[in-house]
């Protein structure tokens, strides 16, 4: 028999029987240790080469911790885990290739830029509550030194960064979802479309990828019926300062405060008046996927948030379509997690 | 209520309702016109511009052709489509992301190199089945001009080609699944897992991927219980005229004679007697995805086959990748389509 439709409206799905967060882990870099969430990590790397000889491999390293670490904190064995949903920023996405290469288990690669820890926990609650897997993982990477090789200039240069710049998170988060469990569930996910607001400038990008989180977020409300003050967190990925503000300024032009249950993973992982250098906060697919695969889910477990929103937000450029002229398209991919299954 | 699982021994998936393929289309540029497939292509490009101003922009510009003519062929309308599963060879992307950048319809990027089209018919097909859409699209590109320039060396430089080389395709593929419809239906999703051969020469794809189709195809024997007699045919995503012998030579070793229903895209799409510049044949993600949305398809709607699997196998290198003295690890997904729904 065909499962019952289970979308909602345009954009959003509501599960079944929502698939349970059985386990998460988060692997950081030493400049991430030394913002505010620290104790919320499982391994930090002071020396961000993870003992590899190339940043790419670096990446790699910490993918492959982080999903050891999810998987053992699942209490499922290696070989219980049917699928894996991962991406990364590099080209190719090598980070996650490498990664993941002796771990044996079906894999779906992903591109999503830094939507992708939502895109791969939407993907991966879809296979559990579809009959697909019974465990699926979901994980991504980012490394600040081969993403600013790849994407900027040289760090030897040492180029000024500019007023609206961000900082690219070194590390990787990964989550284990799967039937049974007790939670925090995953109860909905809504897709994300491309919007491309016009912006060409490349350090802007929080400015570039508001408005689509602002585009998913309010299609989740349009969708479901549930208002953000039945949310006690409505976060966002990677923004930064200049990106909140947009999110939270489209929202009240609608005649919705989202006030301080909207925060974002930029935001919550340094420390901006003490680390200046992150000037407008945190980026990279790993970003929101540590901030989520530590002290969001965390917080959940202890019952300090019952109910959350979380939205990755990705920047779907190349410098190749950049140097061509071309604007930033961007995407966000919305996960609405619960400690109940309603 | 959770759906039963749907899970086959450890790498394949069987549809409760098997989604239907309602329509799908293929764009190419000249010289796959010139091969034995030309009839079955939906749109020709004589020039492979496609009056863009830059290569990236003519495959997203096939992107966008294929996938309005495959939402035409379906008969569905345009805001019926509830998600689109697309990814291709380009860095971060791009063919996709500008291809589909006005579509205005929820979209997961996937990044499974040359494998994208079994990947992406996968997801959708698990997408339609699990509830969570009732028309999802599946597609794919490549431009032999874009990947000439990312993966090798300028154009212009003219350098011969190694006798192991093969030829990218310039195409886009798109097929659209869904509730309802007459077939062909999908009826199985292997998952493929990552497998590195070793094999360091990025002018050997061949031989870099032949190992991951010959796992995923003996994992869909070995979990469906289906054998290869009972398949008009196997078709493999790009291995070319070597891989396609390595993959046979492997099955033979297992007592496994694949024999005439045993072909490869890569062979398919040119005359390699009479186009002796492809070499050991096509690649790119385009390749397998025009072969399938195409000659297949009409063969098998045409009742000349009934049952075939259609195994996309990608090579998941990158330039830096190789740059740092690393193999090439592959992918292959496989998909089972049939004309009836067992």
């Amino acid at each position: 028999m065909p499962q019952a439709l289970k979308k909602l409206g345009k954009q959003t799905v509501a599960f079944a029987e929502p698939p349970s967060i059985l386990g998460y882990a988060s692997v950081t870099g030493k400049k991430e240790s030394e913002g505010p969430l620290k104790r919320t990590f499982d391994l930090i790397y002071d020396d961000t080469t993870c003992g590899e000889s190339s940043w790419e491999k670096s990446e790699s390293r910490m993918m492959k911790d982080a999903l050891a670490r999810a998987i053992t904190k699942s209490n499922i064995p290696n070989e219980k885990l049917d699928v894996i949903f991962a991406g990364d920023l590099l080209n190719q996405c090598i980070g996650t290739t490498f990664g993941l290469r002796e771990s044996g288990i079906p894999f779906y690669g992903l591109y999503g830029a830094c939507s992708t820890m939502a895109e791969s926990l939407s993907l991966a609650a879809m296979s559990v509550d579809g009959g697909f897997s019974s465990y699926a993982a979901a994980l991504t990477s980012s490394h600040f030194c081969s993403a600013e090789r790849q994407y900027r200039t040289p760090l030897e240069y040492g180029g000024q960064r500019t007023p609206t710049a961000q900082w690219t998170v070194t590390g990787s988060g990964a989550a284990i979802v799967g039937t049974g469990g007790i939670g925090p569930y995953v109860t909905h996910a809504a897709t994300g479309k491309i919007i491309d607001a016009g912006i060409k400038d490349v350090s802007h990008m929080g400015a570039a990828m508001a408005p689509a989180a602002y585009e998913t977020i309010s299609a989740f409300f349009a969708d479901t019926g549930i208002t953000p003050d039945q949310l006690d967190l409505i976060v966002t990925g990677d923004l930064g300062s200049i990106g909140r503000e947009i999110v939270a300024d489209l929202f009240s032009r609608d005649g919705i405060k989202l006030g301080k249950r909207y925060n974002d993973c930029g935001l919550m992982i340094f420390d901006l008046e003490k680390q200046k250098e992150v000037v407008a906060g945190g980026s990279g697919c790993g970003c929101s996927a540590v901030v989520l695969c530590g002290h969001i889910l965390n917080e959940m477990r202890a019952g300090a948030w019952n109910s959350v929103l979380f939205c990755g937000t990705g920047a779907l450029l190349s410098p190749v379509s950049s140097a061509q002229g071309e604007s930033v398209p961007a995407i966000c991919h919305a996960v609405r997690i619960s400690n109940t299954k309603g």
